[in-house]
């Protein structure tokens, strides 16, 4: 039995575990992958305090490496479900079944996809969500980015590292990044622009991605687009699925939470991108994972 | 006329200031000190995600060596008072009358005081309130320290680096610590505990303290120690006398805010340990800071 099951080692989960295991919890991290969760898929971080600027996987190693001395158990599982049989939750993976007095759920959200042709295909051989694995492959090749918020523009000023050209296609005629971001943008001679436009379609050969076919929104008109690579930030979902028997989500599938971070059912917490709230920052999920932490502590003191 | 006036450069005022001017408003950060806050008075910070311990005025010197390159202003300022007028507010320091669209008060929380005689007296020449400022001045002596907190007991085990001796004397029979720091105070050999106990007075001569007398408060008894210095940690103050006048505090004096840092007066955000809330941490209070800067930023988009 432990005292509190962390779902997902993001960096709210990783500050949970953190902090819960400062707190004497028995702890357990659940991951299905390398921890960091989407600061793995993020070029330079530029907002987490403490550094000027640091890539991504490298801050998820930072936060990982101090939690196996302070005793916090680490596990691979997919999770299949979360019970709650009062006292004590259930999470179930493929192969096993963990017991524990609270649950935080950390499993944050998921780029989405286009949906379009090509996109599933050239998944590996061109398409990509993570300009900081991907990018060096592209060197010197005209690369696309779709996409207009915070992601879409940064990661396109770091792929101009690598790429001759960089062009963000946006469904809009305006970016919906930060202010600051836009400007560096407009300023980077390596990016260009094409507006109110979507992605019909990727195109390539058996070893990679060729073209696109753009569609103008406002027109109609498509045209085809020689391109190397395809790197897709438009958006996120939240990894819900296996809570939806808890009751504990909004209509979109985000958990709903107090400021506490408690969910509706007792014990059982949600922290970071997950979470219905405004702003999906590493600050706030750290933030949110010291709070959990500390509430998962006192749940188990009242019990 | 700013976009923001951030009041106190601790990690939640430092975290506001980046990202506000991230995205791309004009920022002015007021702090009466070196930047950092009560970070700067704590020695090893373990607790801080992408840092397994880090020294805290070098995490403050890491928040805030990038601001600069930002385009924040910074300004030294005894804020007298915050006035607000609608649309703008006015913040009054002793020389200067500065104007903006919103302003984040990041006034932190300062260290309560024994109120014994004594105190004051030998203040700089043995009371201390920083083991990482004064600890080293102190090598091979014996050293008290009052409290019985996370902040008391861990920068006891830091001044068992230096002193011969490190007792803590609290005023209950047992400690209010996380279970993980209690636990390695009481296997540190160094640390030794007078329970049920208070200062009654501070001694010394000329050039520093040199014993305490300490009243066993269930008996009544009082023995003088012979000791090198005295550290308290006996809880925190909210720093928000120049703020009194906008109605926005609780009874105790901390600031009450929703959720998304607002406070009841439009415009006017608190974050970090001045805010009215259960966990005071550097964690909670850089999600706080970002928080806070986009809501500053959405209320300007509105005006």
């Amino acid at each position: 039995m432990y005292d509190t099951i962390i779902i997902g080692a993001g960096p709210g989960g990783m500050t949970a575990a953190l902090y819960a295991a400062r707190s004497n919890m028995k702890v357990l991290l659940l991951e299905q992958g390398a921890p960091g969760g989407q600061m793995n898929n993020t070029a330079e971080i530029e907002n987490y305090p403490g550094y000027d600027t640091i890539i991504g996987p490298e801050l998820s190693m930072k936060m990982y490496e101090p939690l196996e001395g302070l005793g916090v158990e680490n596990a691979y599982g997919i999770v299949q479900t979360v019970e709650d049989a009062g006292e004590f939750k259930t999470v179930i993976t493929e192969d096993t079944t963990y017991e524990a007095k609270t649950v935080i759920i950390a499993t944050g959200a998921n780029h989405r996809k286009l949906g379009v042709p090509g996109e599933e295909e050239f998944g590996a051989r061109g398409v990509s969500y993570c300009a900081v694995c991907d990018g060096a492959f592209f060197r010197d090749q005209d690369i696309l980015v779709v996409g207009g918020g915070d992601s879409a523009v940064e990661e396109a000023m770091f792929l101009t590292r690598f790429g001759r050209e960089v062009t963000i296609v946006h469904r809009r005629d305006e970016l919906r990044a930060q202010k600051i971001i836009q400007e560096r943008a407009f300023k980077n001679p390596k990016i260009k622009f094409i507006w109110d436009s979507a992605i019909e379609e990727i195109t390539g050969d058996e070893r990679k991605v060729r073209a696109v076919k753009i569609k103008n929104l406002k027109t109609g008109e498509i045209t085809d687009k020689e391109v190397g690579a395809v790197f897709i930030y438009v958006g996120l979902l939240p990894q819900t699925s296996t809570v939806q028997n808890l009751g504990i989500l909004d209509g979109e599938g985000w958990v709903i939470t107090d400021d506490h971070m408690r969910t509706s059912v007792p014990g059982i917490f949600a922290i970071g991108d997950v979470r219905q709230k405004d702003l999906r920052q590493i600050t706030t999920a750290v933030g949110d994972g010291a709070m959990a932490a500390n509430e998962a502590y006192k749940y188990i003191v009242s019990l």
